[in-house]
């Protein structure tokens, strides 16, 4: 699919077929996943694929989205031992987002409907999630992505709200706070 | 472009001509970063557009990377205001995260090239920028992306780190930590 395409019509997609997603197009969500850039280059992503009932049921009560039932999740989670040090240490969670993203615009590319369910920063279902999915301390996870055939259809983004774009120019009049 | 090309060759790029960048490409830019997701659909995000010397000037200095030169920054903030409350709120992280990555690889599929220099949670570069653009104390700089025409070329990402994928299946042996 054309890229402009892609990005205006990656919608959150709640509503699944049951048709499972082949592992060569997880593998294909996933190189788009580490493609994104992240700080210093550490790649301190982690992605666990989960197709299983077993997991996805669990996972589904833990994530407080109990209604989306999609064949695949991908849950992203940093690892904190490939993350920068100290103060810098957080970038973590923005070069994950970037990640998750490219899962989301790649879905959509390969006709694939998602939606991104935040974990991080809730405390009960990230200690959740750790518990179903076994991760080690170092491991935090931050997000689960519902994937799969769309059985919803969602109209493109249009347009763009001039109230959030500032051009800063030099003796431009101050903009009223909103 | 096609997406799948666009998403392999966004590479971070950090040598520009000196080619100004047209409002008309710039608004496309935003209306991409516009069309990422949000927790809630808050798009708690504002973007500051840079295109005077008298700005980028100090804006090099502020983010640290005084040896890029670009004639386009966009500072991506954070506006608390719209955010969500209370545990919440951190999540204009990760949504903006998301618009930043729609710029980078809608610059990408443009032809232009980009670099996300990251502000927060580095606390003197905030403060610079906060200064430079006369930010409120609701609005958070998250980034400056320099934007332009590449003046160097970089290949595109290749393959995936398998090690970073894991399956999650029943009964499948605990992985050793890395």
């Amino acid at each position: 699919m054309d890229f402009h395409e892609t990005i205006l019509n990656r919608r959150s997609i709640r509503r699944f077929t049951d048709s499972p997603v082949p592992e060569a197009t997880i593998l294909k969500l996933l190189e788009y996943a580490s493609a994104a850039p992240s700080a210093c280059n550490r790649k301190p992503w982690e992605f666990y694929v989960v197709t299983e009932e077993k997991f996805l049921s669990p996972l589904r009560k833990a994530s407080r989205f109990t209604n989306y039932i999609s064949p695949l999740n991908i849950v992203v989670c940093g690892n904190t031992r490939r993350s920068l040090p100290l103060q810098l240490s957080s970038y973590w969670i923005q070069d994950c987002s970037a990640a998750i993203e490219n899962i989301l615009l790649g879905a959509t590319s390969l006709g694939l409907g998602a939606v991104w369910c935040g974990l991080l920063p809730q405390v009960r279902p990230q200690d959740r999630v750790r518990k179903i999915l076994s991760l080690p301390e170092h491991i935090i996870p931050l997000a689960l992505i519902h994937i799969g055939t769309p059985s919803e259809a969602r109209p493109p983004h249009e347009g763009l709200d001039m109230k959030r774009v500032h051009f800063v120019k030099e003796g431009a009049p101050v903009e009223e706070d909103e």
